[in-house]
């Protein structure tokens, strides 16, 4: 077993990673738990492959355990589930000392950590990601939040969990268009920061999607690490943590324009990346090699880098003005300058759209 | 105007207090907001009143200011509120720098601060309180939520605000039972903390309530300090703070049981106090005297002290369990050592019933 910690003070927690894992919980969980009592909050399709063992090795530990079950799927992530949540919390008296466990991909951990960070002012919470994007990012650093019809994750909160427990030996159940959008977040720590990860994933990215176990655990360590270090610079995202946004801007916004229904999250963001990565080219910000290694990687994994045809520059450019990260006109862009460097660079909405015509 | 600051590091604010200082919001507001773009959350009473003078002086001072409705009452401290609250930011298209005001009592003030915790993951927000109860108590020390149908502030955050802006001017128009139910957390800043004030009241009470201008400064101010000292030794309310507690272990459980409408909270708390009072005295932690000279002035106030008849102390005891004070059977018990001095003391519920049975 790896652990990684996350340094924030009397907010920080350790981030425990391994093949199995999942079977020791009980244990690693009583470490951080008082009063032994605990919420799953999961989807049916997790929990009928993930439930019963998880559940077996908290009561083996001794923790009284109940389950909170959310339909699967990114528009479930609203008011709605999170008063269920609520509502279940509520009826089965839970108090301060007891803790919720969010047993899922991203919209699960997204909001089973904020029904933790508002029941009762907040109770802890535990991440227990079972899919690679969750693995390697929204399990780690502590966003959580509800989508509002108006957009995405518009209402939440900053609030770490206590523990986030990575069970690589999961990922042998995941579709195969998940593990490979997760990919795209990989790629992204790679490229702002880390050309040593870089360079592995060039050497063995089909061995690692293969799953081949000890790539698995050291890239996603590497992974989280990276994530860990910039959250523990600007955990609240008042400046540097942006730097995440690479390849997301450009992203959010062709999901967007698409209704969330034609790209999953990794997709979108391989795109953006692309896309991002030749602007930054054309800004002369890095050089032709390091877009054309760029572009080579995430096409190697299966990942589009194309914007689709039927996406055009004004629209996409309309979204990113609506994203949140927009403020006062600029759009604060993440740049690539160079393999494991990243940049911010301030561009209006018009250059942005210009620099979009170009359809790398 | 009298400043005091709350101090907790990176979320230290000050609190500023004085007569008319409504017309010097502009300014005060402007030394704590970026962007000038702000949202004063109200309800039609406070607003009829105050919402022409707030929005002029921010308006003069160059800030854009629109106005979100919340109906008047404790009913609408809910998700349903909070919704709509998010419903016109979204519209409004408020981003990060924006900021929200409180201009109200309680309820508006928990409302929009926990609007304020959780819109973008949280921004900026002012209370403007006016209410006696609002200014002494729930505007210092962040604590934020809304109701659930269960339960009392079973969903919120802790979340402090950028700045207290306490105009005292405001309470000639406060109706007479709700400043003297105000005057209920006065009395147990004074029981709980500080001797001096106590005697203070003993001595001005009548001219206090007929309010007289500094010597209500001087006591909001003094009890504002005693909150804010309070807060900075345990902000999150993990120990030290439920001392602030006394008189509402029994209070809430006297308002949950009478639905929340027989008794304004500070009503309810006057007479937790006297019946804490008590139970201290016969516990040994206080003398006659003190005993006496609590209840004295509370009833100086007009407020009740003894039980009411139809309150049984079985029911009374079921309300204390199900608050979310009670952990593991024994009660965290907020009595009174003395003027000016608190203890915590470990009741079971068993206790708590046979005290509640003496009907001091």
């Amino acid at each position: 077993m790896r652990t990684i910690t996350v340094n924030l003070g009397p907010r920080s927690y350790p981030i425990h990673l391994g093949e199995g894992i999942l079977s020791h919980a009980g244990r690693l969980l009583r470490e951080v738990s008082g009063e032994g009592r605990a919420a799953i909050i999961t989807n049916p399709t997790v929990g009928e492959l993930y439930l019963p063992p998880l559940q077996k090795a908290l009561i083996q530990s001794g923790l009284r355990v109940t389950s909170i079950f959310v339909p699967d799927g990114e528009e479930h992530k609203d008011l709605n589930s999170l008063e269920t949540i609520y509502d279940r919390l509520v009826e089965e008296r839970f108090e301060r000392g007891s803790f919720l466990i969010a047993l899922g991909g991203g919209v699960i951990g997204d909001l089973a950590g904020f029904a933790a960070a508002t029941f009762l002012r907040g109770i802890p919470y535990i991440q227990v990601p079972t899919t690679l994007l969750a693995q390697v990012d929204a399990s780690v650093g502590g966003k959580t939040g509800v989508n509002h019809r108006a957009g995405k994750n518009l209402i939440g909160a900053f609030y770490q969990p206590r523990l986030v427990l990575i069970d690589v030996a999961v990922l042998r159940t995941l579709p195969r268009r998940e593990l490979v959008a997760g990919m795209a977040e990989v790629i992204k720590y790679a490229v702002i920061e880390d050309s040593q990860l870089f360079d592995l994933l060039e050497q063995k990215l089909e061995r690692l999607m293969d799953l081949d176990r000890d790539l698995l655990v050291d890239t996603i360590a590497a992974s989280c690490e990276i994530k860990a270090r910039v959250v523990e610079k600007d955990e609240r995202e008042e400046d540097y943590r942006s730097v995440l946004n690479f390849g997301h801007t450009i992203g959010h916004a062709l999901e967007s324009l698409t209704g969330y229904k034609r790209f999953l999250h990794g997709e979108a963001v391989a795109i953006g990346m692309a896309q991002a990565a030749a602007i930054s080219r054309r800004l002369g910000l890095c050089d032709q090699e390091a877009l054309k290694r760029i572009h080579r990687l995430i096409a190697r994994t299966g990942l589009p880098t194309g914007l689709p045809a039927d996406a055009k520059p004004q629209e996409l450019v309309k979204r990113i003005e609506v994203d949140k990260k927009s403020s006062g006109g600029k759009i604060k862009f993440v740049c690539c300058a160079g393999i494991g460097r990243s940049r911010f660079h301030w561009l209006s909405p018009q250059e942005i759209e210009s620099e979009l015509r170009h359809r790398t």
